[in-house]
């Protein structure tokens, strides 16, 4: 039997692999331990360690690892701090292999911890190309990784390029589609508890609505301020009910919420919604129902291509991902993105996509990790 | 004015900078800023940073990054160590460019501290090819990395299949070899100070002696100390003289201590040897003049292809490295290291070899720094 | 010359400190250094580091570490970075002396560092009685300084029987009422800015209003929420317009925070006024002009004695401080803090009270780390 | 039933609480935790750890928490690590009450942490005066704890007169007098294995003998090195067979070790044998056969006194401490320590004083944690 480690450290990554932590956790052969660290085990940032709770996924450990300030140095501050506590829980668990998700900062923490420690490490989401510093750590995860469950071909023709053993990358689809199948089985979804949390206006939701999730871009932190203005601006001039929100904590989160914080002030009669975190199944349901999905948010564009919402993507942050058609890009001008809004309200909803995976991603992930390993002494291919 | 970074972590780190350093230094369009840390700065290891001073190049900051320990665990908590104390040395340096030097553990502290606070990264000795955990470490660092130093022709290719822009990939040669070319136009070098430091027997330098140099390998934790035993008795079976060089700081670095130690109690009649540290000039010097260098210092390969050392290269520490004719690899066992020792005693020096440089490796990297910087934003090329 | 290095670790601390760091940086055998750590350099906690800018205070150094969670657990954990931030920062300034506020958590960070660097510590506001575990710290960093400055003749003679050298035990009163004489010289305030920054309804200053300030305290961690309903609701009760100030950053300010949030949503038509963060000047005068100030902060105790404000007190934070008249002390129960703010209301303004001090700590403690120093070696007297 | 964590951070710490301990692992109303830190865990200063499972206490948790350089300021660092590690091990532990143990620096990792996160201390050995930064952090650590075990009535004064309150207070012994009760029931111990470990010429403990322990005395900080060597030179002119422990970590240890070893390659010849750790039993034994014991190890005045060995007490380490009539103290002269040594010589073998207890205190500690505690709120009794 192996034991299987997956680390998370914020809102996204949980929902990035909360498919194949289901199934690895049914699987006889394998035996799940979960870290929570960083955002994910705070209150401010949707407190994810709560839901994996109710999910039937508790947290093993949980470890305070971010440091306050929410700049690239306090970033880098974090990831050194996770570093100082992994170790620990790595020799207390003893893990066969370690599960880490994307490309977010601190995932860096658990990567180098695993692989100094002679742990073998298997990644997901490698191989895509986007814009910020996510674009290099995905790639340095890849070259520390022993196992690659890529979402797509064309990241696992990267991922090859890199110098990886093709035996052990597999295209296996985003987990995030695994779950959105099995929400959308549910057709007549109710809402009723979905504005017990956040504030502002309720929506009626059968009637049409926006939804806007907006993220930092690392590497235009100080810009992020206007930038959250322009993209509720543009939405406001819709005069559409809109649900907003809230951004998870990358630097420049505190100038994104400053600046969500401040409009609000002076916009609070306008029909607006605000959420520090909704659970994926009301958001996987709202994409379903919206008329248009606004922001930088990567589930635009990979939920988005399952589901077919309509999706306006602003500015570099998702740069060179592979897009379906639902996803129309701009850049941030209030006037391009109210435009873009119009042009994909007139639209209407489109066909579904299986771009990023077909629903099986968490299954085929268990199912390969509960096969014999790679070697430890990983070697360049070329 | 560009002001150039650069992070110095072990003795190993300096010689393979040293000569770039002095060429940034004297370079007119540059300013150099030095950071000491981890063993560079501890006398256990041979107090880098005192030789430092002794060469004006006094390191500008000094920070204590190294938990006590030597094991894998403490590798991967020092290196977050490392990334709580360097971004704030960075804010207040805010340099334009981040030198960071091969492929040591300590080194991901640099370069995820600087690519995460947005600063560029110049990378010397990417690309190639070894064993240990060095190999993950090595590649990752280049995907972190703006500009490029390889040692050499082939590495420059690796880089580039690495997806990694042609533009900012220069082939400059080991910056090493720049230092053994100086120090070999002394024809007569003194060596009367050298046995001021270290312990045991002294040797006359004059008449054929052994050099042995054993580095610890990360992969092989445990079974380090019988593995030292070996090559001390494959020595000790020439019955020539011999310098021993005490191991550097990695995990398992203990075992060979406490080998050496050992060994050394029940050996203490044998013509034996034994330096904390040696300044490189008299290390080169040693090198040139020695019958056989024995061990898996990277040393061997590099500088001892220039030089035309005879090499000994034990185990898998140097594994897939370019190798000219001067060196000759076995696995530990004594029987094969005194075989080897044997046969390298009969060819004698070997003629020079460029494969790593011609000397001048420094000077290319200081003119090359001087000029304009590709993006801050890195985007693999397929 | 002596180099004095003050570090400041909240916006209490700073107005706490602030007219001695004026003091020193007049004084011409003093140099002063000023560190700002932890809560002192967040926005979320009102950016103190940029009001001693303006303050012509700007700190020499500033470092992030605070670690997100807001736990007992955390705010241990923050304080260990501190211990690893702030080695390095007393290393580079070398200071005669350093200058140390109070007793909030991160102030150990401070007073170990220094002490185990063998520096020399000098202490404000030792020697004071309260609840809460800065009961302990206080006394524990009695113990490791070397000069001590009470704020009154009870706190003193407490000092002194800790053992402590009488020598070295100076009552100069608390600096922060340097602040309360100079702002009061002000007899006509324009309040014209006040409401720039802040959230709510605003309010007619010159009428009748409340003030409230309740900060956590943290043995009653878990309980913060509902106590602070208790405060708000007695307040509403009133009828009176009300300001209200945010907490600082301790354990359990989450849950106060969180509190005020909720209450907000629900009672947004009431005339409340919210401020992150006001400054001390305007403050002051708040203070000198409302009908009553309500909470647990210290200020109402020490300033509020000086200007006579009518001041209630609730719960354990402030237990066993010594009080003048102006004070009214309940538990926190909603119909007793209606009670306590009417009986104030009625009574009005107090006389003032010299039992904090009177207008010229900051004087006295420049003077008196302008001597000689104590021995580094303590030594209990007894 | 209640829940005991002891921390132990030091082979002394080990050796002070060791008898405790094992009362506690026998009481039936306690649960012991253990958890090992610091230099406990580490080989090159006696793997305290491994002799703790060979006394069937093995540690529950064990964390590296010390940075390499043993500076004044790495030590301040290495408690700061301590205080990130320690709080994830209470919150996992939950423990009734936290046992510490003396003054070294460490300690206040677990005090702080502990404190912070509201867990009640039991403290060993307060109220005690010596020189060094120990007197402060001792008289910190009683401000701070809730239940003292001084080992003598003096100390026991002393701790209440700091304020603490009288009935938290007892007189318990030292339990390193338990443990030499025990050991001294043995009248014929062999040591035929004791010279299994160490370097050097072996010794006829059946003939007369000298043994050296000498520790760094922190405010001596750069003198170190020639202190030792005065030490090391008047033992010499005694011609007597003598037993040198290896210091233990605290800042300035390096200087003491590379004292010790620079004499040893220079007096290889003398009959000298060096021990990096002796098993308590060992070192017991050889205190009550050494006709002197030279250094400044308060194991001299505390078993020493119940021992009664002739005991050299050099420089300030132990000053002020209560003393039997066996010590004599000297300063750090190569002549006075001879004379000394001489003096003590010609004494012979002192009378047992139970100074410091009759070999009961881990039975008094066991029984006083099993009963109701006291309130985790402390407050000054004046």
């Amino acid at each position: 039997m192996k034991k299987i480690c997956a680390v998370i450290g914020s809102r996204a990554n949980y929902a990035s692999i909360k498919s194949a932590l289901i199934s690895i956790k049914r699987n006889k052969k394998l035996k799940l331990k979960i870290i929570a660290m960083a955002s994910s085990i705070l209150e401010k940032y949707g407190n994810v360690s709560e839901i994996m709770i109710k999910d039937g996924l508790k947290p093993d450990f949980m470890t305070h690892s971010l440091i306050e300030g929410e700049t690239p140095k306090t970033m880098a501050m974090s990831t050194g701090l996770g570093m100082i506590e992994l170790p620990d829980l790595f020799e207390r668990i003893k893990p066969d292999c370690v599960l880490t998700v994307g490309d977010r900062f601190e995932t860096m923490s658990t990567v180098i911890s695993a692989s100094y420690m002679n742990l073998r490490i298997a990644h997901t989401m490698g191989g895509e190309v986007t814009g910020t510093i996510d674009e290099s750590i995905r790639h340095a995860i890849t070259k520390f990784s022993h196992i690659h469950f890529p979402s797509n071909i064309d990241s696992a023709k990267r991922i090859i390029k890199l110098g990886e053993n093709k035996k052990h990358v597999h295209v296996v689809g985003c987990p995030r589609i695994d779950l959105v199948k099995e929400i959308l089985k549910d057709k007549h979804p109710s809402f009723k508890n979905i504005f017990k949390t956040g504030v502002g206006k309720k929506i009626d939701i059968q009637k049409p609505f926006i939804l806007m999730s907006q993220h930092p871009v690392t590497t235009e932190f100080g810009k992020e301020e206007s930038n959250i203005i322009e993209t509720l601006e543009a939405i406001k001039k819709t005069k559409l009910p809109t649900i907003v929100l809230w951004p998870n904590s990358d630097a420049g989160s505190n100038d994104i919420s400053r600046g969500i914080r401040k409009w609000r002030e002076n916009n609070s009669s306008e029909n607006f919604y605000y959420f520090k975190n909704l659970n994926s199944r009301d958001y996987i349901q709202l994409m379903n129902l919206t008329k248009c999905l606004v922001g930088n948010s990567s589930s635009g564009i990979r939920e988005g291509a399952y589901i077919g919402t309509p999706v306006i993507n602003i500015g570099s942050r998702q740069e060179s991902r592979l897009m379906a058609k639902n996803v129309l890009s701009v850049t941030s001008n209030r006037d391009k993105i109210y435009n873009a809004i119009i042009r994909q309200i007139k639209n209407g909803k489109y066909k579904s996509n299986s771009l990023y995976g077909n629903g099986t991603a968490g299954d085929q992930i268990s199912r390969i990790l509960s096969r014999p390993y790679p070697d430890i002494q990983k070697k360049i291919t070329y």
